[in-house]
């Protein structure tokens, strides 16, 4: 039995100082979604990002938003499909060109906040999504909720898909996340976290917060990067899930 | 014998997380120059910014940059009077309406980095600097270093300025500041801070790297607080001052 | 009788050349809503805007928006009231800084796009907005839709406000505009603008696409600033006002 | 005998309206700098605007600027080479991928303003710009003024150079441009741009303002598409270049 672990890293900007916190993640976690300066990030640290992950052998893929660095990616925007088959377009380009300089090549995307929750539901929107990735390099794979208008999506163009559940999300009884601005909705205990990544890697379930067991068949675990107890949880959670017989390893 | 204390603050990112760590600072210092969107901080950092400022007693101002966030404005830009008056405009009256609607008005303007630099040296950019800030208010203070075109340029408009020492930064014997990417440019010993902050404020000068004793007649004292360090130094400044019977607060 | 003439304006970016096409416009309205940045515009376009429009004696007031250039701040922006109060109060303080400057004080704010739309029916964006305004200047004017959330904001507020017609745009017969992306949308013939616009000043009535008559009572008509014929159509609709006895002078 | 015919295209958003004026250009000239979003462009535009010029069989290529939307990349910034050599790099990047998804490849890079001025004169910053383009893609031809800094620079890293002169922009005695806030810089009537593109193509000299006639072998003629006479000087110099019996094309 085997599982990746994944974390959202190179979400901070050069200019304000050297701040490559991600590193200790890399020691932890097996993918890296890294920023690709919508939401936060610029080249260099794309750069630097790309560099360590790689040092640490953590496999690297793209992690692109809606344009807006005010909301950091949280905030639906009301764009249209074509607007953003051509934002993911440009920043997956961005970031795959970054790593070609640096000899690597991404392995996966994965949609950031609200991107990722409205290409979750939406079917255009995924649909442009998946399109604009599977235009850039058909040989990319997506990480993505199980079951969701992004998984059809890709299914239909033929993007290979590694279904996604978290460690530190608290899950609704239908299996969707809870909004991060309910209260509970972040898990912020790494004993709670492990848990839930063990139940999810050799049970293939999710409990939530009503107690409903849900079935969740997923092949990557994510991790959150940007708290402060974010390497607390991820050490937590990969020390659990090795505990567990668990390969921890990227998918490929 | 009394001296202000200044620090640059509301250099972060609302988007990035709740990053308040200016609040140790505010115990400390007298004069805050608040971030205005251009190199770093955006409205609700500086609302924020202000606020917590006020609530210590702490006197806030304006703290206009070169556009530029992916430098910190820290990159001269070859722009002409004219936009750079339009810049400085454009910051001190988005950070004075925002300082008004929480019932406070700013104090000064201090320019930024390279601005800051540009302004020191350089006359027709001193004076577009000072007419954005007399055309909006000419009731506004201007911290500048002491015999600057920044100086001139207020004198001849009639802007009162309150001259600046660092406590923080090496100087060359001509009285300039040794430029930051130059070994041994920032002192990261609060000690050492605190010994050159007494030596301004108490005997009026500043000892270059060379041993130079160089007269520096200031009004206020600028500590970092972009750095691991800097609540340690502005600590030491302060303590060493109080020490030495100089009363710190607001120059009016 | 009387109406006040208003257009959108300010909304091209300097970098780009020598382009204030607005000029033509500010013989025939009376009122001008000045781009703040956020959708359009920069700060040597706010002040050579101002500078325009005062010259041609036509009332200026602020145009702020959702921070959205890609998408010309038409597309809705999922931000909280909190955001929606930041946004619209550093666009109306920057506008209002570069006006005083120019001995220029602003009259009005008028939202733009998606959050003119969005204030219309949200109570709570139209709160924030609101609130921003107040915050500010509450002797600052707001032109919102006739019987909008904007108007019942306003009313709690103590905000005058300046209800809207619009002379370009076709009606739904609930009295709201048929969206933008409806064929049908927008009046591009000047003699049909023309006629809407003496119906909203003379008879108070608006004829929605079905044929259905809708009482309107504004004091204020838009027309629109972007279009290849705006000055035709500025240019039909003013002189058919006057015309029909109608003088065309702005609300105070 | 054959000469190309280049010029800087993309210089528009997608946001403030449907603009391609580009298109006219396009039947007129061989080969097609687009702007890469840092001082104009977007990614809509970026997309339209290779697929209009290749449409037309016009070869494309980048054209990137310094990070620099207000000054339009014509005022330089004291970037590190490192901070160059991003830039550069995430410009080429992005436009690239866009350009693959619509199965077309990037031929060439041109620096655009500032950013070719410094380059042709700065050593370390010109081995920046062609360290990142090698980086990318070693194929990549680099458009620049003969016996420059970007030449040298270029041959040290083996990438293969197109030399550049301009049909409407003055010279001085050294053989540089005439910087552009000069008075009769840039040449505005179509028939002294085409005596120019002509002796450039046939003669291999150009006329100073003085009189002097420089030598210069050049492989490519720019000719400016942001000017309002730019397709009547455009189809001067085509005219008079193929009336001289130079055939007109793409270098490859």
């Amino acid at each position: 039995m085997q599982v990746d672990l994944n974390a959202d890293v190179g979400e901070w900007s050069a200019g304000s100082g050297d701040n490559l916190g991600d590193i200790d993640l890399f020691r932890l976690i097996t993918s890296a979604n890294v920023a690709c300066g919508f939401h936060a990030g610029d080249a260099e640290v794309m750069r630097r990002t790309i560099r360590a992950a790689t040092r640490a052998n953590v496999v690297v893929g793209a992690h692109p938003s809606f344009r807006d660095r005010e909301g950091f990616g949280r905030r639906e925007i009301a764009a249209t499909p074509q607007e953003i088959y051509d934002d993911v377009l440009e920043q997956v380009t961005v970031l795959a060109g970054i790593a070609r300089t640096e000899g690597v090549a991404l392995r996966h995307v994965k949609p950031h906040g609200a991107l990722y929750n409205t290409g979750a539901k939406d079917r255009s929107r995924a649909h442009a999504i998946v399109s604009a990735i599977a235009a850039f390099d058909p040989k990319l794979l997506l990480i993505a909720p199980p079951a969701s208008a992004l998984v059809s999506a890709a299914v239909e163009q033929r993007l290979r898909v590694i279904a996604e559940g978290f460690a530190d999300r608290s899950y609704q009884p239908d299996g969707s996340l809870i909004p991060r601005d309910v209260e509970g909705a972040v898990i912020h205990h790494p004993d709670a976290a492990a848990r839930q990544a063990v139940r999810l890697a050799v049970e293939h379930i999710v409990i939530a917060r009503d107690g409903t067991r849900i079935p969740l068949q997923v092949e990557t675990i994510c991790v959150h990067g940007d708290t402060p107890e974010a390497v607390a949880i991820a050490s937590a959670v990969r020390r659990a899930l090795e505990h567990a017989g668990i390969t921890v390893t990227a998918s490929t």
